[in-house]
């Protein structure tokens, strides 16, 4: 389905568009800033430790073999340790050819949530390069210090060639391996859901500001935030008793939480001079 | 890793076996009746409703491609509702040869829980079929009745070959296709997480009861319920400041909740009057 078509058939409350089409009513500038998909995509992978491997079979000729495993990243691609009994194990020993399927989880519609399958090669790391490969595994896996040094485990890597990504319905691309190596996490990630469940319980007000002075949601009876990010954050404002999301872009990349918070009190002073004016 | 290695790595409190090597010493008799792997395999299928579809990329030469789907069972095969414009289907338009990962969910080590790997040919149902598919994917995602008859979406199925299950650490094998096709879910899965969770608030008293009279857990100071099935359930005893896991089986299968309260509740007046004999 095409993201065109996704709009035009998922969206209810939507307005006439110049070509004759539907699409939906934004209440914010379609043009703010927010993550591109290698962001997202890469967000998500540092999000997540646990995924689909997809191998080629050695006991089925030439099937797929998805396999459920644990893994870290290390420079921008995933690390893997495993067993040399285990079957994607002996997969990859005899076709190096592979895919990791990360998927977001959460509530509510599952094709709404958030996956990535990186496409690439999987091969053992050499040992050159065990020591710091084994390091950031254990510093997302520490129970698998256990095992990590015995004889049959050993240290893989994905070499991510192509990205594809899939942001829920009607939001996804093929993300190149250029853009996808240049891509860093959201450095608000770790702690976004923090900052959106203290904005909701101790800044209900605040949200309700910027809806009524920067979007075009000035009725708004009510806000709650729903995402946070380096570029900006979204809420859901009610608008004659509709649900209507709005982003709102900051004025600067933020790089932590800290910054974060300042330039959400930037933006209600702000919003409270737009008012008095 | 072996049945045995994992044994012999994983437990802490082993005591020594007739062959000098150790393993954990069962509280209950080894050989209780249990699900088997096929199926536990089938209830795993039944229980969840998202999964990775494996497929052999069309755009890169070869590699296997992992894909998060919704799907529902029918007949003892995974079927899908896959729009004509999505990879995995471009994927299995060229080639049929597939394979679903599903995993269980839960908290605690992501290894321990249980995930299955079927393989096969994943091809269109024919037309005759179609309607019977369609009430079996709806019955499970109501929500797709919107888009599942629109022009660009079909109806997949996945015929099995072959099952590889890991119920956990040192709990995994290949399923032949006989055993899959023969095997039924659990039909205390949707139930059980209730009634384990009424056992541990109303019945505290009982469980501790059965360990007492029908596992070697004589001296055990508590249990809890962790597990119920069609054959019968799971407690962890604590004993001597241990957990020790205990397993009993019912005295003939269950096929339902009500039957399952029968067999607890004469397994309690049994226990009562071991203890008063």
């Amino acid at each position: 389905m095409t993201e065109h078509q996704e709009k035009k058939k998922f969206t209810k409350h939507a307005s006439p568009d110049a070509d004759g089409s539907t699409r939906p009513e934004l209440l914010y500038d379609r043009n703010v800033a927010r993550p591109s998909h290698a962001e997202d995509a890469r967000t998500l992978t540092e999000k997540m430790d646990v995924a689909t491997l997809c191998t080629i079979s050695e006991k089925s000729e030439g099937h797929p073999y998805g396999s459920f495993v644990t893994y870290a990243m290390h420079e921008n691609s995933p690390i893997f340790l495993l067993s040399q009994l285990a079957e994607h194990t002996k997969n990859l020993n005899s076709n190096s050819k592979a895919s990791l399927l990360i998927a977001e989880t959460g509530s509510g519609n599952p094709l709404a949530l958030s996956r990535v399958t990186l496409v690439g090669e999987c091969l053992e790391v050499s040992k050159e390069e065990r020591d710091s490969v084994k390091n950031s595994f254990l510093e997302a896996h520490e129970s698998a210090s256990v095992y990590a040094d015995w004889e049959d485990f050993a240290f893989f890597r994905l070499d991510v060639q192509s990205v594809r990504y899939i942001g829920g319905f009607g939001r996804m691309s093929w993300v190149n391996q250029s853009k996808w190596s240049s891509a860093e996490p959201d450095p608000l990630f770790d702690n976004s859901n923090d900052i959106v469940t203290h904005m909701n319980e101790d800044h209900a007000d605040a949200l309700l500001l910027y809806c009524k002075t920067m979007s075009k949601a000035t009725d708004a009876s009510d806000a709650i935030m729903t995402h946070i990010d380096r570029y900006g954050f979204e809420m859901m404002a009610t608008v004659d008793s509709e649900k209507k999301p709005i982003r709102l872009a900051f004025e600067s990349d933020v790089t932590d939480s800290d910054e974060a918070r300042i330039e959400l009190v930037r933006m209600v002073k702000k919003a409270r001079k737009m008012l008095s004016d």
